[in-house]
């Protein structure tokens, strides 16, 4: 029996690991496989799809079912929605997303690889002259760095590191040095093209005709659904200021550049709420959300060690917003480093004020509790991907087992999230122990998503349990028809002791819900 | 106190009166409402998108988390999964919908109104003679169809009914005589355009460039996805022949005329499961999944008497269909006829033979239960739409309550699906009354969706939960401080007893797992 595993460090993880153990246990594929795939979509295979919606009900539950309780120790008053993917334009346009959601991109003219600006920085010398090469790479890929500071290094007979090699981002390279620039891939100069805006949002038409009049859009966002039921909401549910509206669904952006695995991708699924309260409550109501919402992603039983706030700099800000604060994870392709989880923000009362004007709809709210002051609420917005939680997830659970003479990894999630909650196996196929086993599946199939397996040794059934992120797995054996018992194995220390049959329930009952 | 209210058929229900009820009550809003909405797309409210994720969880237990018994007593074995809405444009070829995805349409070159040609008819007379007018009306639109009957009896000065007049399908009608039919909305003749092909699928572009290479897009239907993933949950999830793939998610259909509130819309969602299978046992399977789907749809407590089955013709099938039965429900729009709510399909081979030519990947199955046959796998689907269940549920729910002094109308919805289990009250505001129905509210919470309620008369506040369709009231009265019990008040029946306190989650349990 093998001691407790220890939760290592991202930087200690091997994406290339996570994706192919997603892969090989249907937790991720890659979307139209079979037909070479498409770029930035991704298919949740069985366990991805049972993993996602476990996440997905506990945000639903702790967020419209059982919302938290407020600084006053009263439950909050959210409510849920589901609105469309696609919506009347110009919702789009009084959002500003048909005018300012844009990328600044640049394309490879030789390569046909494309590149948000914003991503590519460049290496240049101090003394490269009016004709001299600036080699770009990519930010962040160290091997495209370094490659870069090689090729600059070897041009101007420097060594490494040099005081006289520096970095400037491409977006601040003037347009009559862009021909200059190294790109990436060919290692060519003059190969990339200015920036140009690129907007985000994928069109489609809707109706028979493709004119400019049926032109539609994909959401980039659910938050605007939520705004354009603001009044809805208002009118038919009986709610008072401050209250949310939380909603869960895909949205769709055309990026540039999507990577990493499910962290950026086209397709995708968000969680968002959107708290409507009085301007004046509004710096209160950012810092009671700020603290609520990592509370709730340590509540996934993430390490604390891997999540951190960072708060936007003002220059930082959309022009809308006025405060801004990201929940970040140290995923393994961002370790040391952090990247983006959530993002809290304080929007103002900027979106209902921009559906007031373009619909000519009234969003004020009469405060009767505030001597019946008119104002449009302001807004604090915790908006979350869940699909990016599956990969924090997945992240945080992937845990490499050399020690174990079974699988080679694991996956440590906690048992509230695990795709299947319990293996149930007859230790030999005889002896009467397959009837019992099937018994005790059969039983707690109602309540559990658990597996019966009775092929291989033992030993490979927890291996693909653990690789499966099964905490538990219930083994009949030769005493069971004698004690009515099994043993229990747990996931994370290997460690087994007996259960009495009719306690198993109870048990996992108990597992699950902390 | 009033009696029990019976079930009233739906032809009794007016459509008119749902609709207004589900925008009163946060059940389903005309998307982008503000901005005039956007035909065929409805948001879900509070209300509705609880309902439609309790009918969602339900199907999704039923197939995927504790999927049916065999025909050996052994539980069938299906697997969930979450595929993208934009796959490969190569997949829509493989799978017919590029080529043949279409509707024959009409357009009303005045009116700029569109109809599917196949829901139009042409009441014509016997003696038309040449250049007589046919009167075009939308099939099942009565007043339409009457509307027709009346101009052609006056012009041809016949008594209704007539056998001078018959009634021809549009689509029959011959191109030289086109001219001749009068419009149902315009009522001149001439105005009609000859039908012609219209793709239902959404186009889209993935990348920066508009160009053909960029196409994509969204899914018409979530089996595709499926049929794409077949490969790898074979190769990954240790499933044998017979087995099934279930998803549920959302599909786009540019519908041309999207009609009867969510019944017909351009987004909706669907749940469905591919069932692979030997083709010598896919007879079997195919009588299996029907009786199954039927016993599903039973189990959401609709009456019987509001179901049927509706075996396709043979000239009906789709090319590639073998067997195709609709499960059918009597809508108030189309009593006392039936209307579709779920297909359960003999698909043979022909999708993963498709997918098959088109991709280079072998989709076949070698079957080790029986001495290694190869084939490539039949399929039996039972298709059907989340939102078409929703629809269903609220028409079935809805019952006219004139005997009742509080609302006119209530949803007697099954416990197990309504938005809200309980409503909570103290009888009045005083005497410790609130404080005792908080500290209950506050343990049912945790478990069961539930409202607190203490606004205006007791009366208003059972009417308001009738209207929701939620099941039970539970008042805190004057004897509760002492006796420790409250008053249960039933919807349906309006009766109440007293239950003691510390029973009411034990009730509520019992009553929602029925």
């Amino acid at each position: 029996m093998t001691t407790e595993t220890v939760s290592i460090p991202p930087a200690q993880k091997n994406m290339e690991d996570i994706v192919a153990l997603c892969k090989r246990r249907g937790f991720v594929y890659p979307a139209s496989e079979i037909y070479g795939g498409i770029n930035g979509f991704w298919d949740y295979g069985p366990l991805g799809t049972a993993l996602k919606n476990n996440i997905r009900d506990w945000w639903w539950k702790c967020t419209v079912e059982c919302p938290p309780l407020g600084p006053d120790g009263e439950p909050l008053s959210i409510v849920g929605l589901d609105s469309s993917i696609i919506q009347n334009p110009k919702a789009w346009v009084a959002s500003g997303h048909v005018g300012g959601f844009n990328d600044p991109m640049v394309d490879c003219t030789e390569s046909k690889k494309r590149y948000r600006a914003d991503h590519l920085y460049v290496l240049r010398h101090k003394d490269e002259g009016p004709a001299g090469h600036m080699y770009a790479y990519i930010g962040g890929d160290k091997d495209s760095e370094a490659n870069a500071a090689k090729k600059l290094s070897k041009q101007y007979k420097v060594d490494l590191p040099s005081p006289d090699l520096h970095v400037t981002s491409l977006v601040q390279i003037s347009t009559d040095e862009f021909h200059r620039i190294v790109g990436p891939d060919t290692k060519k100069a003059g190969t990339l093209t200015e920036p140009r805006e690129f907007n985000l949002m994928f069109e489609t038409y809707v109706g028979a005709t493709a004119t400019d009049d049926d032109k539609a859009y994909l959401r980039p966002e659910t938050a605007q659904g939520i705004f354009l039921n603001y009044k809805n909401v208002l009118d038919t549910m009986r709610v008072k200021v401050p209250f949310g509206i939380a909603q869960i669904g895909k949205s769709f952006r055309n990026e540039v550049t999507p990577r990493n695995f499910i962290f950026r991708s086209r397709e995708f699924e968000q969680m968002e709420m959107e708290w409507f309260c009085a301007p004046g409550e509004a710096p209160q109501w950012y810092e009671f959300w700020k603290e609520e919402r990592m509370k709730w992603w340590l509540s996934l039983g993430i390490d604390p060690a891997n999540l951190r706030f960072r708060d936007h700099d003002a220059d930082e800000l959309a022009h809308y917003s006025k405060m801004c604060v990201d929940v970040e994870y140290m995923y393994p392709f961002t370790a040391p480093g952090f990247g983006e989880l959530e993002g809290v923000a304080h929007r103002g009362c900027f979106d209902l004020t921009q559906h007031q004007e373009h619909s000519g709809q009234k969003m004020e709210y009469v405060d009767q509790a505030r001597n019946n002051d008119r104002y449009v609420p302001n807004v604090i917005e915790p908006a979350s991907g869940l699909t990016r939680a599956v990969i924090v997830m997945l992240c945080e659970a992937y845990t490499p087992t050399p020690e174990r003479s079974g699988a080679k990894e694991m996956l440590k999630l906690k048992p509230k999230f695990a795709p299947i909650k319990a293996g149930i196996f007859p230790l030999v196929n005889k002896e009467g122990m397959p009837g019992i086993a099937q018994e005790l599946y059969m039983d707690l199939r109602q309540k559990f998503t658990c597996q019966y397996d009775a092929k291989q040794s033992i030993g490979k059934r927890y291996a693909r349990m653990d690789e499966a992120g099964t905490p538990f797995c219930f083994t009949v054996d030769g005493d069971t028809a004698t004690d009515q018992a099994v043993t229990v194995r747990d996931r994370d220390t290997a460690q087994q002791h007996r259960l009495a049959l009719d306690q198993v329930e109870t048990f996992l009952e108990q597992m699950i819900g902390e």
